[in-house]
């Protein structure tokens, strides 16, 4: 027998969050697809016993990660590189994991990535053509009028710094605090960048951008935030509000003065800025949130 | 009424092949997806009656394209920008239409793509990480071993030219002649490109490329051809076969001593070479194929 584990196990996961009911496992989980509980089966499978795990975001159904980082203590010492090779061939091809580390808490006890991240990355793609492109459709918000980047860069730039986010939340959102820093956003134009030949003649010539990113890096998030922030900056960007109008929505809890929640599939979890070297100068963890 | 129309209808579609049994309709087409019945749907409940396409490839089940081209006659006169935004509304978001023109052909009639098109560009990537990428993996063939990128440039150079291909086409494979040209085989090495953070420790530095893209372009194909043509570099790729070998192989008919069939989802149609300007100069068209 192997005595209890001191150390964590992190894993850094992405997935293709489209045929998932979301990140969390959930109670009554009969029939219902959730990344953690296909993690936590392959744990099951690898170890052979049950496995907890929990996660640096609960991201909502049909939103994507690149970098989602999840820790767990394991009930027999398999290396990183076991444990990593090992989920491959247990997980569903929309999950893979990135990388595997171990990290130990400086007090004991596990390492919960919820508590000792130092904040989160989102990206959020909106395709603003005619046409769709299959390819990248399922990690799209297909938008087909063309959108203001410089009246969306500068809404944006409203965002940034320590603000009440009380009108850009779920209305289903449980956090106790609604005050947050977000550490900057930017709105992106680019090509289409899908390989596809030009379109010859019979649809309008662009103009501006085919497609937007935005990228909000912040310590923490309410649930929903990012997408609300993002359906209030295409208001911006199709003309229906002001860039400054921003400041004013921050200042307001009211959830029905903020943009629509923008669709989940442009979405994506890109990075959990994680304390390096571990384990980080001694200073009071956050409080948990979710985004 | 509208008296019969002389043009044809050509529209250049991309789709994600994952969830379709291959471009054509078949027969008996209850509960089999086909995208070219989806898109005979689409233009069916565009014109208020039936339309029959013709495609310049036909693709097998699981193969994907950004640039297939398909011809009809339309029952109604609707210019191309209407028949592309009225198809867009139509698809299903793993069908886009990258554009639609119209041509007549010389000799009246349907303008046939598989007559018509000057050749086809195929595209087949392949992961050699030992980690997937869930963002990328329906469009790749995920191979966790690495292979000598300059073995495999070596035996593509050797399928450039005309050559029997009999040894290199699926055992049913209804062609009558298999001499077929290839303008060009690449064979590149690259990043994972994906976006991922670099693994910190745990599994092994790589060693050569960890994503490879084999690029065919030739004047016509038989089926599976692209397929077994890279199933036969991965062998040279993995050391079981010499690069030169291939040459023994254009030399029989034998389909047994090539590779095996490379499975589908690695595979593009990324372009029809179609004529520009139109029409062509007067040449025999080939004959029709199919890859």
């Amino acid at each position: 027998m192997v005595g209890p584990a001191r150390m964590t196990v992190l894993v850094r996961l992405a997935y293709d969050g489209t045929d998932f009911h979301g990140f969390a496992r959930q109670a009554d989980s009969q029939g219902v697809r959730t990344v953690q509980g296909c993690l936590e089966d392959a744990l099951a499978a690898l170890y052979r016993q049950p496995v907890v795990t929990r996660a640096a975001s609960r991201t909502d159904a049909g939103v994507h990660a690149l970098g989602q980082v999840v820790g767990f203590e394991p009930p027999l010492p398999i290396p990183p590189r076991g444990v990593l090779l090992g989920l491959l061939g247990k997980l569903p091809p929309d999950i893979g994991v990135v990388s595997a580390w171990e990290a130990e808490a400086p007090g004991g006890g596990l390492v919960d990535p919820r508590f000792w991240n130092l904040g989160k990355l989102y990206r959020y793609r909106i395709r603003t053509t005619a046409r769709r492109v299959p390819q990248t459709h399922r990690f799209e918000w297909h938008y087909p009028r063309r959108l203001d980047l410089a009246a969306m860069q500068a809404a944006a730039a409203h965002f940034v710094g320590e603000h009440d986010f009380a009108g850009f939340r779920a209305v289903g959102c449980q956090a106790r605090t609604t005050v947050r820093r977000i550490l900057s956003v930017t709105v992106d134009g680019g090509e289409a960048g899908d390989e596809l030949p030009a379109d010859p003649a019979c649809l309008p010539a662009p103009e501006g951008p085919e497609l937007l990113t935005i990228s909000v890096r912040g310590e923490a998030f309410l649930q929903n935030m990012v997408r609300i922030m993002v359906g209030t900056l295409v208001d911006v960007g199709a003309g229906r509000r002001d860039p400054a109008d921003i400041r004013g929505l921050l200042a307001t809890p009211d959830r029905r003065r903020s943009g629509a929640t923008a669709p989940p599939q442009g979405l994506t979890l890109v990075e959990v800025l994680w304390p390096d070297p571990w384990p980080p100068p001694p200073r009071p963890p956050h409080a948990p949130t979710s985004a």
